[in-house]
């Protein structure tokens, strides 16, 4: 089973990463890029013999004590 | 208009971070986690008035030429 985990900034948490790419693409000429925000993804590879609803339980466990600040950051979890 | 840039190792190519995570997340107790990948993902606020096909072909030429190493590196666009 895998688990996708999205972690992204949380809205009005200043993102440098994200703003130093809108800049190099309006230098490039990219034009009409309103706002950039670059987060994380990180696809986990399960061991089956465990229900879906369990995993998603266990891989928001790992978002909360590892993967993610969640003083700063939100997380997305999807079962594949 | 949104569009939602993933960016991830191609196969093959060592990811040591991923293995960082997949390291931490063992030592925390977590067991059955067989392989984890850390990737990029990268959300672009487009200004509106453009179709989603221009914008994704836009947004393509900018993972070419900014947002991904297509050397080591894979991407998906989404346009939302």
């Amino acid at each position: 089973m895998k688990a996708i985990v999205h972690v992204m900034l949380k809205d009005g948490v200043l993102d440098p990463q994200g703003e130093a790419v809108r800049h190099a693409l309006a230098a490039l000429g990219f034009d009409g890029v309103e706002g950039v925000r670059q987060g994380k993804v990180i696809e986990i590879d399960l061991a089956d013999g465990e229900s879906p609803e369990a995993a998603e339980e266990r891989v928001t466990r790992m978002c909360d004590k590892l993967l993610a600040n969640t003083v700063i950051e939100s997380y997305r979890v999807e079962i594949a």
